[in-house]
């Protein structure tokens, strides 16, 4: 069986799946990411990890690509930039250290990008030609494809929607400007929501929890579905504004679906309603009824390695396309 | 010489352009539209109109193909879609009837994308691979183009950057929302800038004029140039706007430059200067000082049928391309 091996660099644990084409993870590892002892270290211990997987699956595998993603991951360099997360300073030559080492193509991509070619791979986009794929994580990625293309734009940096601005003068943003969609629309923009709304109720269940900073998105889910009125009122507003948001993306791109995913997205209904209501309102009459949107159905742990997974085979599925 | 046929059909007038592919207008002509004798009287006239153009040019040409330039133009569909300022009902098979008569293909587009073409052939963006061009006329169009293709979405209705929310809850637009970008940064849009100004200000020259509807876009410019303070004003408000939606629009995109036209553009650094300023002030960090704004060059009587002529050389290289 050929595979790829999908690789998720996180802070703390790094996770790798060996992928068929059809979306199979055939073999499953994560190991400690121990940023503190280097970069060297690490890439010495992954190496060893990846080929161990390969000579250790039941059925024999055939290595014929390595995907990549990382939060800071440059698809057009082939590096993993800045990653401060890592400690590791510098621009990483990722690419090229695992096709030196492995002899088969690699690719390197930010994690939102990998989350949207993971879907229109082996998820809710499968064969949708113009879509984005929206992550709500700590923050908010994006995801985009258009006519079956990911749209990189000059620098790799396309897709920056959790940047553009939602609330004129409105929340500080960890980017440096104020107002920014991730601000509302994301596990921490919630978060920061119900904050707001203790202002007005002292009162509330959540006050001692969200005086030690320990309040999550995860807390607010679960306390709407048992109903509490500021959990279902903090979720209509991130709806709202996610959902206002992306009727202006839409006007710039005409996709035809928009994919949630990530943690926020796991609430399904709760945050999926009030976006697509906000989204169908605020739509200009030539897209209203023609844009669907979806919550991911791939598990979120492995969501990350099925993308980088995925991200590899649709580059050797192009480059296939380019050579017949 | 090798030449195509570059067609703006406009509400009174409907002008024809034989365009080599250098860009050259080898032959100009302009007829009547005559909208109210129908859509079967206007295109025997315009067949004929054509066919004695190519006739009568002092080189030998040899027409390769037609592109033709409507503001509800539909690329994907080949027809003029509702065409209200014409008073023609339905759809249009207009790519249908001239490649059934002249035996070439034909193409058909909105202004904005054939604008964006001619740009990128002939224009400030020749050679770019990742732009914006964005009309500022009666109202705001724009054609991207994203790693070289034009971006149509999965209708044909990308692009409509003029209807994406600038001010909340702001200025009524004609498509039934409020705030829209075009509502403010358009020929149209500057005017109502300036009679916003007038509740302040009874005294000024302008009044009598805006009191008929007579205001234009060309007489604020104008007035801006012989140093009037409210019409200065309205365009540094413009260029605000229109910035900070640009800088939103490059999160998204990451264009490595923006292309501004239409009648509004030929007011030059008057609106050049504060759009670039506000979009660069606006910008997420990764992108600053990434992003171009230039005003086009290419004349505005001009600009129609060379984008229209333009559009078809490019799928004409598309095809060539693809079958190499």
């Amino acid at each position: 069986m050929i595979v790829t091996a999908g690789i998720d660099i996180g802070g703390t644990e790094t996770k790798i799946g060996l992928v068929s084409r059809e979306g199979d993870i055939v073999a499953f590892h994560s190991m400690p990411t121990n940023a503190a002892e280097g970069f060297d270290a690490f890439f010495i211990n992954l190496k060893r990890e990846i080929s161990e997987m390969l000579n250790n699956t039941p059925t024999t595998v055939s290595l014929v690509g390595l995907g990549i993603g990382a939060p800071t991951g440059s698809y057009k360099n082939g590096t993993i930039e800045d990653a401060s997360n890592l400690g590791w300073p510098g621009n990483l030559p990722v690419r090229e250290i695992l096709e030196n080492h492995f002899q088969v193509p690699a690719v390197i991509s930010n994690d939102a990008n990998a989350a949207a070619i993971g879907e229109m791979l082996y998820g809710v986009a499968k064969g949708v030609k113009n879509f984005i794929c929206i992550t709500l994580g700590t923050g908010l990625g994006s995801g985009i494809v258009t006519d079956g293309r990911l749209l990189l734009g000059a620098n790799g940096h396309a897709g920056e929607l959790g940047h553009t601005n939602a609330v004129p003068n409105g929340r500080q943003c960890g980017c440096g400007k104020k107002g920014c969609l991730e601000t509302y629309a994301s596990a921490t923009g919630i978060v920061r929501t119900v904050l707001d709304s203790f202002e007005k109720d002292t009162n509330h269940p959540f006050l001692e929890k969200s005086k030690n900073g320990g309040l999550t998105a995860k807390m607010i889910t679960k306390a709407a579905l048992a109903g509490d009125e500021i959990s279902i009122r903090a979720f209509e507003k991130t709806g709202e504004i996610l959902g206002k948001s992306l009727a202006d993306t839409v006007a710039i791109l005409n996709p035809e679906l928009i994919v949630l995913t990530g943690g926020l997205s796991r609430a399904g209904d709760l945050i999926l309603n009030p976006t697509k209501n906000h989204l169908e309102q605020n739509l200009l009459n030539i897209y209203k009824g023609s844009v669907r949107v979806k919550v991911s159905e791939i598990s979120n742990k492995k969501s990350a390695i099925l993308g980088a997974a995925a991200f590899m085979w649709f580059k050797l599925d192009e480059v296939r396309e380019e050579t017949i």
